[in-house]
């Protein structure tokens, strides 16, 4: 039994050329439709062959489905729910993956009052963008929030937790509140954090560019990972989730002054406090499969 | 023809464990002796047949040498040169691998005032750490700075270069002042900030731990790998490069103040345009071979 027999995936980037991708794997039968505003991006997942059809417009891709996935930035949701309200069958489900949850559910409830809507959104990626970069597997065994608008474990919820676990992934339910709060902390402070440290490196007269990128290895690459993410997508975050960004980044603040404080001051037992604390944190984040246990990510060296 | 024949290691972690498996692979003939002040270390390294010999202290462990490489934190430089001082030969090159050259250019030519120091630095790393997580191939591609103290390329400079680049690495000359800079840079700051968001996040009280670790792959689990580096080590260099770090600090300070400010006032533009911008710099850092160039550095997804 197919949790949903008609997926229409709006928005072919990294996230959504995956689900695609994911349910011609995972979930054989469904019927996977595809439209993105921009006409290249249709012509190549028309290419690349991962949807049983392309719509020329939005209300057409959703004409037929039973599931709705809006994958575009989430600045970007009202504009495609206002699109596809006139279209959308009565008892289709409205979900989508956009990295904060308050305004995208504001947005989506706007444009499509009557709608069941099933905010969701899986935490996985890379820094790569666009039909080409997406692969079947980016969801194993990483973790898609959802945020119904009243917390219950509903008959569409429940139908789009197998839907998610289909392609590997594990569920869990929160407020979007909330949501947007560990959000805030485990991805978006950290992309902005590694946008500016960038920006900053970049920037400086006494070091050159060249200078930077030849040593990077020092820790710094690792940075520019993240800093390469897609900047329509992020920017639409920040200025998305400003309330949680900003207090988490404060908090932030907060802590960097007192380490500079400790640094300033040659107060080596407040940093190596924090430096053993921090390891634990790793720890838990392999042990938890949630990163590569291999080191350095299982970096090529050499060789 | 070796650069040098016998070749002295203090401390064995990563580093120094990599230059000795290096060594046995790169220049055979070459006698590598071992020293470390841990027993527990000498008696792995014992086992492992890293080296063709273990001293037992750090005297014995240079009397031969015609290169001594100091591969133990930056705070403790000063100790082992004061150790090594008296069974120094007169004609033995002393480097080291240090990741701030000022202060440990100090450090040495205070404890060995007649010695020939060449302060060295390769810029190589995984966030493992003692003799078991060193490999033969840690320096292929990375860089390694020099800080010879009249910035020629001397006779002993030139032998170590020579055996650097038979180590894999590429090897650029610099001021001990400027090296302090760059690294700061690319190294030190970021490493400071990782520790510090992995602090902070593990501080709050609205986000647990737990779900911090849960939802790490949106971007946080990146920085949990930097900040499980050695808390000795980064302490060390926190203490030995502090004008430097601050000053670095200082600036992103206020680059991530001026980011806080565009998204207190909803302006898309400027994060767009730094979003953009830092692109770039990614794609150095790949053309340039500094980084992995599969997405997600080469994680292993799913399957």
């Amino acid at each position: 039994m197919l949790p949903f027999a008609r997926v229409t995936i709006i928005g072919l980037g990294l996230i959504g050329s995956s689900i695609a991708r994911g349910v011609k794997k995972a979930m054989p039968g469904a019927v996977v439709t595809a439209y993105d505003a921009d006409p290249s991006v249709r012509d190549t997942v028309h290419a690349l062959g991962i949807a049983d059809d392309v719509a020329d417009s939005a209300g057409a891709a959703v004409v037929d489905a039973d599931l709705v996935i809006l994958c575009v930035p989430v600045g970007a949701m009202a504009a495609v729910a206002v699109e596809i309200a006139e279209d959308l069958p009565a008892d289709a489900v409205v979900s989508d993956v956009g990295s904060s949850k308050a305004s995208v559910f504001a947005a989506l409830r706007g444009a499509l009052p009557g709608a069941t809507i099933v905010p969701g959104h899986p935490v996985a990626g890379t820094e790569h963008s666009g039909p080409e970069s997406g692969f079947a597997t980016l969801f194993q065994g990483r973790w898609c929030i959802l945020t119904p608008e009243d917390g219950a474990e509903s008959a569409p919820v429940i139908r789009l937790r197998a839907f998610w676990e289909a392609l590997g992934a594990q569920v869990e339910l929160m407020s979007p509140k909330h949501h947007d709060l560990v959000l805030a902390v485990t991805s978006h402070v950290p992309h902005l954090i590694a946008y500016s440290i960038v920006g900053t490196a970049s920037d400086l007269e006494e070091v050159t560019r060249g200078e930077v990128i030849k040593y990077s290895a020092g820790g710094f690459r690792d940075f520019t990972r993240i800093a390469a993410s897609d900047p329509t997508m992020w920017r639409d975050v920040f200025l998305n989730n400003r309330e949680a960004v900003l207090e988490i980044l404060q908090r932030l603040t907060e802590d960097v002054t007192m380490l500079q404080r400790a640094i300033r001051w040659g107060d080596g037992d407040t940093l190596f406090d924090l430096f053993t604390r921090t390891r634990a944190i790793r720890r838990g984040v392999i042990d938890q499969g949630q990163d590569d246990a291999r080191p350095d990510f299982g970096r090529a060296h050499g060789e």
